[in-house]
């Protein structure tokens, strides 16, 4: 199916700016978008891209899936911030194959995480291309001093992390390993890889209390992530590699299975798991509960003053962590 | 050469938010960057794919009109609302092969436009890719309630383009044709197609002055952008055609390319101007200066409330305007 450009705009644009309840006076079909934020408010805005091939697979992926995910993840940067998002533009490049069926699937999941996220479509670009190309900019907002950066950890900090870590990953190898398509999506690790949480009302708390004093989603894996936010605050880190609240191995997938994965390595090194990770002096980090709407909360280590990263393994032995996450340019 | 994420996001981030002057408190580094509205304005969103292929040829553009245009595209999506750019996002896609001297000599260009415009860079997204990439998202301001949209024409209002229509086309024909790379940057079409000037200051004076009632800028041709103002706005056009501001074909050229070039197909049908198309009720457009800061304005017709649009030929014949410009979908 063949489709022209203003057929799609407004295909995209059908039911986007509708909500009445958003100072958003302008929606798609200007040059631009209008956004009024509120008094007292930052804006923040983040960009990322989500291209076919690099962040997700076309005959792997279900196109629902690329459309919730490639909102959540930009959502995810806004929440890290301690922010909530407001609105979105959404820059899609397609085959003419793909003005179909793929579309129509895409843009419900989009829709869906959209409604999810309380963060509408408002405008965006459309273009002809070979592959499925998409970048997504989130407009988010933040009481005015509020923001959480990567920069305010300070020695003796505790360090938290959300949710359990590397449970993308093991999804990603269960899409990557199977032969057929069809895929179980109620499995939990699928369901973090196709449908990821960014942790808006976490992030909140988080700020609005003034509890995190560093944060930053995880994207790339802790490996690359926690350096990341020690660089930025100019301290180093020790983290307990059995408090790390790794994948569980259920018997039910089998032995072979569960060898192959190790839950460590996939705590440490996988991706795409958009839980926080945040650090908090020891006095409030004492008062912090251990779940927060369901999502266990959990210290994994603490920021030292030295600038280097080390993890503690089990029986004492102490290793440098090196970055093992994911960089597109390695 | 080959590099790493975090090399190349410290080179793209060189001297990017470094302006004091800027009410941004955080740039790149975080999650997302923050940005802070100034009091009775209201934010404006643009995005822009600029991609290898569509809309630069890698052999035929030289890399720092890449990293020029990419910025002035979406800018002028800002100067189109009567608005001005603040700051903008950056997301890029390279193969490793570009991450030298192709990445250098594109950021000269990119800064040297963001210097220009006054709109620094103040965050985005990198990630490798076989083709270069590129999706700019630009935040502008524009005082609340002054924003000229393209639904304000009304029937008997004057219909203005700035500058002259057809040039970055008929720039884009010459560097298809040459064989080989050579190019005069200072031959005018070549200057229009490789680093167009959004028209900041022309569509402020419009919007403050409340002078346009409607305006776009002319990014697919004046045969795909008229038509999409006057849907906007539920009215009609007839426009003249010995009034369009067309290409002027030059003996220099040799009589075989002006043969080859049709100044009026050009200045219907040639994407890629920048230029304002605006309308103004007939009171306020005979007071309308000529040229602002250099700029020819020129009348090329009226709005009508027959929702047709006309071409009225020399010779008093009338044509349907079809629309001939640029759609990527066709």
């Amino acid at each position: 199916m063949k489709a022209r450009e203003p057929d799609l705009i407004a295909r995209i644009g059908h039911g986007a700016s509708s909500n009445p309840t958003l100072s958003l006076p302008l929606g798609i079909g200007d040059d631009a978008a209008l956004f009024a934020a509120k008094p007292g408010f930052q804006t923040i805005l983040t960009c990322d891209w989500f291209l076919e091939g690099s962040h997700f697979l076309r005959d792997r992926h279900p196109a629902d899936a690329a459309g919730w995910k490639c909102l959540a993840r930009a959502v995810s940067d806004v929440a890290a911030m301690g922010g909530e998002p407001r609105c979105f533009l959404l820059s899609l490049a397609l085959p003419p194959s793909r003005t179909g069926r793929w579309l129509n699937e895409f843009l419900l999941g989009l829709r869906r995480a959209a409604r999810r996220f309380k963060c509408p479509l408002v405008g965006g670009d459309t273009t002809q291309r070979q592959e499925i190309l998409i970048n997504v900019t989130v407009v988010g907002e933040v009481r005015a001093g509020r923001a959480v950066l990567r920069s305010g950890a300070r020695p003796g900090d505790i360090i938290f992390v959300s949710g359990r870590l590397g449970e993308a990953e093991a999804g990603l190898r269960l899409v990557r390993g199977k032969g057929s398509v069809r895929i179980n999506k109620k499995d939990p690790t699928l369901r973090k890889h196709f449908y990821p949480e960014p942790r808006i009302a976490l992030g909140r708390y988080l700020s609005n209390g003034r509890i995190a004093t560093a944060m930053m989603d995880l994207s790339d894996g802790l490996s690359s992530d926690l350096p990341r936010l020690c660089a930025a605050s100019g301290v180093g880190a020790r983290i307990a590699a059995a408090k790390l609240p790794a994948v569980e191995m259920t018997a039910r997938r089998g032995a072979k299975k569960a060898e192959a994965l190790d839950p460590l390595d996939l705590a440490l090194n996988g991706g795409d798991d958009y839980e926080l990770l945040f650090t908090v002096p020891p006095s409030k980090a004492r008062r912090l509960p251990r779940g927060f709407q369901g999502i266990p909360l959990t210290a994994i280590g603490e920021i030292t003053r030295q600038t280097k990263l080390t993890l503690v393994h089990n029986d004492g032995r102490e290793e440098i962590i090196r970055s093992r996450g994911w960089d597109p340019f390695q």
